[in-house]
């Protein structure tokens, strides 16, 4: 027995509330259950009064309200709510039915359950949805990967709740990614470079404030010009616009100054940086990042060494001065350095992204799709930006362009922004401004350009005292030395 | 029934052969066992014959030839092997006899065996050993750790077996650390410190021979001055004599010149950073030297990016060649700058190394003294330096020390040599030479030193786009804006 809705939600916090008024509002019946089933009743009763609803009070007629092959898609909690959920579902679905996950899950959940589902006889998909309540509601980014088999029946329904961008406001932010938990790993790496953006920003705004002695007035001048270029995004938008707002707790002056500086974290970025670590692929922007909020959170002990630790002599030192000033130069010049040095940094940061999606995908076999990443990246979601219609150029010139700063436009912007980057890395570390971000993703491109790294002494270092062999330039095999007795005698 | 041995071991790959050795060197009686049982008979007739050994044949025969309350020691592969000779071990043993596990055991692993074995009623140790086979035959440094009964009865025969340090040769690196799996944990934080020392030391070589042009025979005299100052240290002194071995293929040349830049790594650099993201410390020295150490591994990645990446024009930039000089200097300046930078990286290396162990005792409830930490990796050990003299007096003064910075002997080291490390770091910036562990060093340093970070920043645009929430520097409690609301209105 089925009913006539074209898909069911579970899980009636906001998000889940948002999605299902979306999908309704695009033309289809939608079944809605909770746990909690007066929030059914609410939900039907209130913002949902009118439309085109089915509220249910239990798992089965849950599952009995929709058409086969049903679209059931959970909101709820990652981790065991989501199991627990499915063990409720798989007596009362029937072959071919869809189970659709939409929580920020790890993909190694995804990977099981996918087995678990299709062995069961049916389909499941991890879908990461980003853009907030407001994107649930209005047009989300969203990442399916998953049962291939389920995307011809769930394509056009996402396709339309989705954000859409291009020049005609028509292309869906969301495309399918590929097979097991790969739609939670691309949400999970979305997350990571959101936290190399954030953590950019952050390091261009202390030069800007502390250097440039930029008030917020100015700030908000600088990011507001920044987001008519390159750099336009979501984020510099709402950086923009922080720098706008005076305290709204009755202080004098703006809110941000306000604000303690202890950053709080949700866990993907720690997620996306131990799997780069598992992988061997150094993404170093987002574990830099999810480190500078962990330092950022020790407020009390880095108070109390502020009390001690003393930074550059700079004011007393001609020489350290002469370098800061041929470095900064004025403020104008001081803000287009930052902003270079923002841009390319930027640019290594999606490098290092896509390059731990290569690297995942490889392992797991999923068959990612990069440019559909890119694409729908572009819009609903937090990292949203003009810069992504480049990427998704790129892996459309080449769908296996092994590294982003390969690529002509990139390498062009990369090589346009160096000169001024390195300056800023160095004004900074002659003037005492932690830029870790900054410097890491400098530190990554002159490592990845170098045919020689000096790991040749590592490797001798690790065969002296380990006996870990090495392998030569000019031979192949394996060797092993035995130092001790090759080198020079050392004096007595 | 239980003979007259004083210490049983169990694993007679070579590791295990030279402790049995050790431990029978100094005066005690030792059984050995090993799953293939050849190998016993090997040693026996042997390196063993004519001492004082017991060769056995079965768990049984091996566990009844030990006096009671038995030591029974394994070093074989870490995993499940450990957790089969356990349970083989169990239904001989008597109450309080004391089980060893001597292998690279992930941490857990044994917090778990500590609890399962004393369940049982007897006492179980996760020891650390360093040294590699030749610190294990001589005096390695052990880090034992685990069920605190244990240490009594093994305390004077590990300390016997250990290495000694000090004016007299007379202080074993060998203490009890604390509960469950401190031990190992220790012994894996060494290992990601040794990760640090080794990325550090292969940056200061690829400044000196790139941009001050030194040969191997001048990089054999820097480091054998090195050696003679602050940072003597075991992997100084052999970075020193690797640059004076000649290529022993036939080739021309320095052997170091003919080896491949490509670094292995056997993962417990990985483990210390990935703990170190889910403690939330920031130990970016091992990580950023983890990531080196994959970037390395990726060769011919690199070799194609080197054929389209560009460095800085620097030779073509007066500019930046003026900044270089004026960071540059001459050969014996680039030097004493690099020392510095050296040196100073390392401190915070290990001032990292050791705010992420109190971190581990803190969640764990080990009691960790971070003294005898020090204490007993001055000798044996791979990272064995007289620098950690200095730690160990550190600790010494005050026992909760919350970050070695903050000691007066570090904290003026480090201002001492900040000057030339900024230089360094930023020359490097400029000229295009990649330190990223003498760059996240210093941003460590600079981060840490700042009583007010831009995580201000970052709160406002979580709360902005994910109503993530923020405290305020000047009221309690958890506050919530509504941006959009109060935002400069954009431009149309």
């Amino acid at each position: 027995m089925s009913g006539d809705c074209d898909f069911g939600l579970i899980g009636l916090a906001v998000m889940g509330e948002n999605l299902a008024l979306n999908v309704e509002s695009r033309g289809y019946k939608v079944a809605v259950y909770n746990r909690t089933t007066s929030k059914v009743d609410d939900l039907i009763n209130g913002r949902a009064a009118g439309k085109n609803f089915v509220g249910t009070h239990s798992i089965e007629e849950f599952v009995k309200s929709v058409k086969r092959p049903r679209k059931l898609m959970m909101l709820v909690k990652a981790g065991p709510a989501v199991d627990a959920i499915i063990e409720q579902l798989l007596p009362h679905c029937e072959p071919g039915d869809i189970i659709i996950d939409g929580g920020n899950e790890y993909f190694e959940h995804t990977e099981r359950r996918v087995k678990q589902v299709e062995e069961a006889g049916l389909l499941y998909v991890g879908c990461g949805v980003s853009g907030g309540e407001e994107g649930a509601l209005k047009g989300p980014s969203l990442m399916p990967g998953g049962s291939a088999d389920a995307w011809p029946h769930i394509k056009e329904m996402f396709q339309s709740i989705a954000a859409k961008v291009g020049p005609n406001d028509d292309i869906p932010c969301c495309e399918w990614l590929g097979s097991g938990g790969a739609g939670n790993y691309v949400k999970m790496v979305h997350n990571g470079i959101e936290y190399g953006d954030m953590q950019l920003i952050c390091e261009a705004y202390q030069l800007l404030s502390e250097l440039g002695g930029l008030s917020n007035e100015e700030l908000y001048d600088v990011f507001e010009q920044w987001n008519d270029g390159e750099l336009q995004s979501y984020l510099i938008e709402i950086t923009r616009d922080i720098f706008s707002v005076k305290d709204d707790q009755g202080g004098d002056g703006f809110l941000v100054d306000k604000i303690l500086d202890v950053a709080g974290a949700k866990g993907t970025g720690k997620w996306m940086s131990q799997l780069a670590l598992d992988l061997g692929v150094p993404s170093t922007l987002v574990t830099t990042a999810v480190f500078a909020r962990g330092l950022s959170a020790q407020k009390e002990a880095r108070v109390r060494a502020s009390e001690k630790l003393n930074g550059p002599a700079a004011a007393s030192n001609p020489e350290l001065q002469a370098i800061a000033k041929s470095l900064a130069g004025n403020k104008a010049e001081l803000v287009e350095a930052v902003r270079q040095a923002l841009y390319a940094s930027k640019i290594v940061s999606y490098a290092q992204g896509f390059v731990q999606l290569q690297a995942a995908s490889a392992e797991h076999g999923w068959g990612l799709d990069y440019g559909a990443a890119a694409l729908l990246w572009r819009g609903g979601c937090i990292i949203r930006a003009q810069f992504l219609d480049r990427i998704k150029e790129a892996f459309d010139e080449d769908p296996n362009l092994e590294n982003l700063l390969l690529n002509k436009y990139f390498e062009d912007a990369v090589e346009n922004c160096q000169e001024k980057w390195r300056k800023v890395v160095a004004l900074a570390s002659v003037m005492g401004i932690p830029v870790p971000a900054f410097s890491t993703a400098l530190c990554y491109y002159d490592g990845y350009r170098m045919a020689r790294l000096p790991a040749n002494l590592l490797q001798a270092q690790r065969d002296y005292f380990g006996a870990h062999t090495y392998q030569r330039t000019d031979k192949e095999g394996t060797f092993h030395t035995e130092w001790l007795d090759l080198r020079k005698a050392p004096k007595a």
